[in-house]
């Protein structure tokens, strides 16, 4: 098993691909011929997901939704003392998951041809990310 | 480690079981005395979970609540190019997520009693839906 | 691979912290320098996510936020035999997730300073839960 940490600069709310950035922190992903890589996200207000990774537009109207969806001073919330992103930000990691599991086929990510790995930042200034990458199975 | 790609043939809009597809398709999880079982699906606009297996009216209750709290034609979807049941399926697949992970236990998959696994089809015509089931652990 | 059976008991609808819980019951964790641990509930109306360990208004927000997203006695709902939070929990458990999956590093989970493990029980009388602890990855 193969492990890495990874600090993502801070990036603003929203959604981001980080397919990119998962790949190149992580080369045992291609000494699996078949494995399992993991991509966990160590805090309770950004989160993980796997979407379409052409348009961006995708990403705007996630986050268009999502702010629809768990609204933003809601005066039921009494947990609001970091702000009016805070409460609902936590809401929105839990559903999204700190978590992707992928499979690893012939040494490479078995995404499909749409499918990217999204770093979900769900407060205004959320600062560095930190990620842990694992990877297992059996080698070449 | 064992893997198997698998091609759903079309299914209509709504949830659907497919936990018998999954164990034929996968015989080796009937090896591992200790193991783990993932399925994956690489689509962006069909998603996995876990739910129940038995009274039908719970996957219809599904298409039902997922129709009201994704709703179609949101004017400020600025994605909406195919159709308007694209940007639904895509944060539809997001909350639900794209794989499910299970335990083996003495060569099954360690299910509760009232637990299946659900293809969520999010498209009016998704298609085909391809799924990677992976398998490892300690072999009997 | 180390795989661990727990019965929970019963706990009152809403979200609670169970770190301590899965760390008693799985030992093992602590033989990994680099590894996994999966957490899985073999129910479908109660439910595991990962978020804020430290405030405890933040999960009774969770149980407000849900409550609004997922309301009972919707007159679509078609099975609702089981009482009007019935329906509604399958549902929560399904955005939420039956599972989480957590790094190992050097013999501890790997969680963020902040992220604790839920248990989120959707039912006014869920009775006890059963969940199965998985370990596995290089021991020390």
């Amino acid at each position: 098993m193969f492990q890495y940490s990874l600090a993502l600069p801070e990036k603003r709310r929203g959604f981001h691909l980080i397919t990119q950035e998962v790949l190149r922190a992580a080369p045992a992903i291609g000494r699996f011929r078949r494995g399992m890589c993991q991509v966990f996200i160590r805090h309770t207000s950004a989160s993980l997901t796997i979407n379409e990774n052409a348009d961006p537009t995708v990403r705007r109207d996630f986050e268009t939704f999502f702010n629809k969806a768990v609204p933003e001073n809601d005066p039921d919330y009494v947990h609001n003392d970091e702000g009016p992103d805070d409460m609902p930000a936590h809401l929105k990691a839990a559903i999204l998951g700190a978590s992707v599991l992928i499979p690893v086929v012939d040494g490479r990510l078995a995404l499909g041809i749409w499918q990217g790995i999204y770093l979900c930042e769900h407060r205004n200034r959320g600062g560095s990310r930190e990620i842990i990458i694992s990877c297992w199975g059996e080698e070449v």
